[in-house]
């Protein structure tokens, strides 16, 4: 855990969120400012800031993060209608909190991938 | 290999495209119509339709699939100055290709996440 990271304390229940899905390496909840009908954030528990910061070693855990994303999407019954994942990396994407995490959105069309 | 599927003909090479990067898992290649300066399709080689049809069995494979993803974002030059990654899925996710792939959106500022 990173002693000053908002997600790092949402994972460990240190300040709220309303949790979706939790197992011992991954945790969802959902986005304060959603997006879309469905916006849920999914991270990893270990502290990794950026998608940029992955290693090999990390795979083990974005190959489980991502197959809960179908899980969860599955459970939030999105899986006919489709949906959007989605990770920002630093300025360019931007990213807001320095822990990685991938954006669940849907419930509606979601229109281009960029705007305009 | 699924016979009707561009992305397979795509990886396995019977359909021509510009490579970017390729291993014996995974092929990543430029899109033809970019929203972007950089804007690079990551695939893996087996085939999976859509996001919502991975299973425990596909962890590994999305796990590589990521973690190349940002080795190729870091080759391209896009560490420092950052990307999105994005997975669409399904009608609503506007997914287009019916085998599952990573863009890589990059070389500028990306905006919001979704378009108004």
């Amino acid at each position: 855990m990173s002693e000053n990271c908002l997600f790092c304390k949402i994972a460990a229940g240190i300040i709220p969120s309303t949790e979706v899905y939790a197992d011992d390496h991954v945790y969802a909840f959902k986005d304060l400012h959603p997006q879309a009908p469905i916006h849920i954030l999914i991270i990893p528990r270990s502290h990794i800031a950026t998608l940029d910061d992955l290693t090999i070693e990390d795979r083990p855990i974005m190959g489980h993060l991502l197959e809960r994303t179908a899980h969860i999407a599955r459970e939030l019954g999105l899986s006919q209608s489709g949906y959007r994942t989605l990770i920002n990396c630093r300025d360019h994407g931007g990213q807001e909190i320095y822990h990685l995490h991938v954006h669940l959105l849907g419930g509606r069309a979601l229109g281009p991938m960029l705007a305009k």
